[in-house]
């Protein structure tokens, strides 16, 4: 049984020309309009599939294909919103190559014992409303329903998580997690270069690497940059580049066990000539190891807040995301590797660097993901591109997966 | 004859209350609404006082007060416009101090020999259009009137010089430059905290630091931050933090003769788990050497190229502004300095760190500058803030030095 990877890539295309950016990318933030299109159409797929469609209380879409038994279902997915100028698969595939898993189930009249789920999560990108991966940690019961409702976006606080899902209509009744499931798997790309530089066509991922978010916040004294002797600073933008090359520099040293990125760097008054009073900037520290992650940030924080005393800079510290390592079931990534090696594909054993919906899953159920190769590792942006061989033999280890955990015998 | 220092400082502050910020700061960026206001505002005060006004194809408002003989008028002035968040003295005391000076003469029957002209440069501050010091630059001859009437808002290319100035209704007749000067004096807070430390009431500015004002811009590649080994990334945030750090440390190694400020920084797309993909920041550098600067500046710039290229990463630099370091007429200093210690006031000869209007006109004709105080040396922020009895001793050395001067022996 094979899946029909020029249905799937057709429908990719479709899908990538709602909120399409430059010539292949798409920017379709969380609970935009674009968002909503994207949304509509799966509604509509999913009913053309024959599932049963549900929208719970944050707006995730759960399609649900019955099983000869009513227990637990084997899910599958992962999501539909982007980053601001993000790619075409950075999710979509996950969503739409367990749609065509599920199309090339029906087309072969296959009736598995388990019934079979298809979720798109709400908001796995985290770019206008935090956390990110909200819908599955909302999902998984590791967060209260109320707050992240109330989450207000970015760049509009009078806008909330609440206000833009009855603004698309995406507001269901259900409670989130209350469909139970017997196991996740989630497709996705690699986002990063691994498979394609070792020539492995299927990532098979045994955990995820914790992640830590913080923002610092400096703040100075603004003072004319032409009359202000050094001796009478208090420069947070120089202050800030020292702090950023320190960070940088942190994941650089020979057996550093940690990866380290400054993403975001924003100066108040951010005036050519004017000493900036205040320079915020973040921290994205990750490690496979919650202890080294641990006390690498700490020692982080306290080498900022030494700096900053020394330098007569008030520090405020936000912190934002602490997602710890996420090691999966040993039996998913299993049935994974199986699934691959029976189609003769090559596969690795590899950490997940981003965080993912199933590291959320993990709480709630078995969990495992498949990676597909990147081409040059390019992700989160809109040149990000994977071959349509990798796409499709992804997808058909995917469908075998979710055909084998859902019969009887697993 | 003594200036009325209280009409005085109730006119900073009804000129204050015109794109107030804050408690006592002001917001009044060249050519938007608020710049209008003060313009009519000072066009009925100049009116009033008996000027006759004449507006030029820039903006600059030039108020002229009869002599006894027709030849070129002794001049004073500063600017009108802020930066965003600025005070209530950097420029507009100059004007209003100018204003003083007439209205004191006013009162007391004083016909001078020479005419007296009080100017409101527009557009000193450059912050939203390029150059800075504009009207004073056009004035001088040292810029071409139809480039930089075309010259677009940063934050609006749509919106230019030109269009503003119709916009407001300040787009005059009169060629800029074409009213001829004697001489002129520049009445203006000192923006840094020298006379304060060192309890002096007038700096006599005997010249003014070189500016050098240019732009980076770095260029690698957008990457995922939790999926992209060190070794694949071209982070254009991490050079940015090391390239800020050495400018930074420029100035502050032992013995420098410049000083460098980074004031403003942006990455692209700025979000905390994307390694960016462009980082662009600025430097402003100064010092009261030409040939220092020059070097200086080349050598920063070899530097910021090496290690780019080292980066694998690409740069392009725009060269915002290089204004060569302005000495000041020694006979017109010397009025300053002389009319000071008449009035039993301390002095100081000292460079301006800062660009003025008075440096461009020192192309045009015999120019010098008097400082006041700064309190604690904050300028260029809603805390700028002067002692009324400074800014009534200026205004007094200012108004004898135009007396001084416009009289037939001079």
């Amino acid at each position: 049984m094979q899946v029909n990877t020029r249905r799937l890539l057709e429908n990719i295309e479709r899908y990538a020309q709602i909120g399409k950016k430059g010539a292949i990318g798409v920017e379709r933030i969380a609970l935009s309009n674009e968002d909503k299109q994207t949304r509509d159409l799966l509604h509509a797929q999913m009913i053309n599939a024959g599932l049963e469609v549900h929208i719970d209380r944050l707006g995730n879409m759960i399609g649900m294909r019955k099983g000869k038994t009513s227990g637990p279902a084997v899910a599958t997915g992962s999501h539909l919103d982007t980053v601001y100028s993000g790619g075409r698969y950075d999710g979509v595939l996950g969503v739409l190559a367990g749609l065509e898993a599920i199309q090339t189930l029906n087309d072969n009249g296959v009736e598995t014992d388990k019934p079979i789920a298809l979720v798109n999560f709400t908001n796995e990108e985290g770019v206008r409303f935090a956390p990110d991966m909200m819908g599955s940690h909302v999902y998984a019961g590791l967060a209260d329903l109320d707050d992240i409702i109330a989450s207000p976006a970015y760049d509009n606080p009078a806008e909330t998580i609440g206000s833009r899902l009855a603004e698309i209509g995406y507001n269901g009744d259900l409670k989130p997690g209350s469909i139970p499931f017997d196991s996740f798997f989630e497709l996705h790309i690699e986002q990063g270069p691994v498979l394609e530089e070792e020539k492995i066509a299927i990532g098979v991922v045994d955990m995820v690497q914790g992640i830590y978010w913080t923002r610092y916040r400096l703040s100075g004294q603004a003072n004319h940059a032409g009359t202000t002797p050094l001796a009478y600073r208090k420069d947070t933008g120089y202050l800030a580049g020292e702090l950023i090359h320190y960070l940088g520099n942190y994941s650089r040293r020979d057996g550093s066990k940690v990866l380290t990125t400054v993403g975001e760097i924003s100066l108040e008054p951010n005036t050519i000539n004017i000493v900036p009073e205040r320079a915020v900037f973040t921290l994205d520290l990750r490690s496979t190891d919650a202890g080294v992650l641990m006390a690498v940030q700490k020692e982080i924080d306290d080498h900022i807040s030494a700096r900053c005393a020394e330098a007569g800079i008030t520090l405020e510290q936000q912190v934002m995301v602490r997602f710890q390592p996420v090691v999966f079931s040993k039996v998913m990534a299993d049935i994974v590797e199986r699934s691959a090696r029976r189609l003769g594909l090559s596969t690795k054993r590899m950490p997940s660097g981003a965080g993912h919906d199933a590291q959320m899953m993990a709480s709630f159920c078995p969990s495992t993901m498949i990676f597909v190769p990147s081409v040059k590792g390019i992700s989160h942006n809109v040149e990000e591109y994977s071959l349509d061989r990798d796409v499709g033999n992804g997808t058909q280890v995917l469908m075998e997966c979710l055909l084998s955990k859902s019969m009887a015998f697993h």
